[in-house]
């Protein structure tokens, strides 16, 4: 049998990066998976459930002869890792992310990294507000959309080899330049995040009396504020890391939310109707 | 076997009121339900599936001998209907509705009916996107909070009747004031269908070069706008009857969104990751 890579190293064997060391390996295209993290006990369990065959602590024991790294830890780590990572990295190694953000990722990326050491950013579309090498899937992936990275400095064999990987393990692959990922990520993800942490917080912040509001929360409300579960430090860093384009959709959301205000102030039924009707339509065609 | 109710009309044979059918007659609590709507084809299948015995499309032809009526239409037309099932009501009868928001038309009813016909506001706190008679069950109410509205003016008799009858379909009932009712609910349920209608629309207005933002929606937009499919007539009137407590809680809503854009566009790390840990904690103490 033949693999793609020889030896790949996960570093963050969480929800994403276990799940892709599960589907590599399902899918026969690493010969050896190799865990790196900061936390022992959710290596160890990766290493139990077989979703790495060993694992290392510290960035300088990163083995020898590695041609794939995948950095699946939070966004704000993965340059800085990557860094740590260099002095070990040989010649044709290959250096993948899973981040939700990419543009100045890839940018950092680019600067960092010498010739002859290709990165090439992802960002496969999946996940769940649970984490750890506990939540991985093998297909977590599967049949999901995944964006590949590329810039006038990306090496075409590189992008070509992580289009063959990720389309392998069942993504459906997309190429798309970093800055644009971040502004449509932005307004369909990153956005929905902060608002719902937002409204969760509402419960605490607006007080009714001294009724617990959180008694009161029907499927909704429930349904609206699942991804309020998702990790903190990961969405603080998700915010850092694409700081403009968030701001910018929230502002946009801000300024929406101020006309429809004024319309239920003013008890403008028509226009409140065409609103809730519009949006009705448009969540009919999401796939 | 002896009913609470000899003959009930249900104005409104959808997800709600036929749910509501549907539990009563399970329950054993009412002898004969009768249907009343405007649109024929849904009262034919409501008959059909049997939620209803028989139907109505006249407010004229309100049978004689009703002893409760539900008012189960779109919260503006709960009073205006009220006021045409009038003269047709005899003395001892009991009128609630389950609509969503309460302070008005607790108000406009306690000043329609004459005495000797009681009302009492009910809002099952349950529900789902889905619609129309064809989407009701029996079961809906069970395990579900029921908010029953009282003031200065309740009748006690008919008050706790409807405790009683909603407690017997098995929802966990509440009696609150009317204006109370509507603060909460303008939190934990209107706010977020706004937000969630409002976030939709954010597809179509937010120009990413020519993206088709749809296409890149994953599993938390979805779950974030899953009540974007309810239907809209149902939300315009909860915005134009509760106007006063929802521009609240959204006017608050921005403001906290104000602060949260600040802080991401000026990378405060520290402010975000306690704002998302924050809601984190609050969300797992939603029962």
């Amino acid at each position: 049998m033949s693999f793609m890579f020889q030896k790949m190293v996960v570093a963050g064997v969480g929800l994403i990066g276990g799940s892709l060391a599960l589907a590599a390996r399902e899918a026969g295209l690493v010969k050896e998976i190799i865990g790196y993290g900061r936390g022992e006990e959710n290596l160890r369990l990766a290493e139990k459930r077989g979703i790495v065959g060993r694992y290392f602590l510290d960035p300088n024991e990163m083995p020898q002869g590695v041609d794939l790294v995948i950095l699946a830890t939070p966004v704000r780590a993965i340059v800085s890792l990557a860094g740590s990572f260099l002095p070990s990295l040989r010649p044709g190694c290959l250096v993948s992310d899973v981040g939700s953000a990419k543009e100045k990722i890839v940018e950092e990326m680019e600067e960092l990294l010498p010739s002859g050491i290709f990165f090439v950013g992802a960002h496969p579309i999946a996940g769940s507000e649970q984490w750890g090498a506990e939540a991985a899937i093998p297909d977590l992936f599967s049949g999901r959309r995944c964006i590949l990275t590329a810039t006038p400095n990306t090496d075409r064999g590189a992008l070509s080899k992580m289009v063959r990987f990720w389309t392998s393990i069942g993504a459906s692959v997309e190429v798309m330049d970093p800055q644009l990922h971040d502004r449509v990520l932005g307004i369909v993800s990153h956005l929905p995040h902060v608002l719902a942490y937002a409204l969760v917080n509402m419960l605490v912040q607006a007080k009714v009396d001294s009724v617990d509001l959180k008694a009161y929360c029907g499927g909704g409300f429930k349904d609206l504020t699942r991804i309020a579960s998702s990790r903190p430090e990961i969405w603080r860093d998700i915010c850092l890391v694409n700081r403009r384009a968030i701001s910018e959709s929230l502002g946009h959301y801000i300024d929406h939310l101020e006309r429809v205000k004024q319309w239920i102030w003013d008890g403008e039924g028509s226009l409140l109707e065409e609103e809730f009707a519009r949006a009705n339509e448009i969540r009919r065609q999401i796939p």
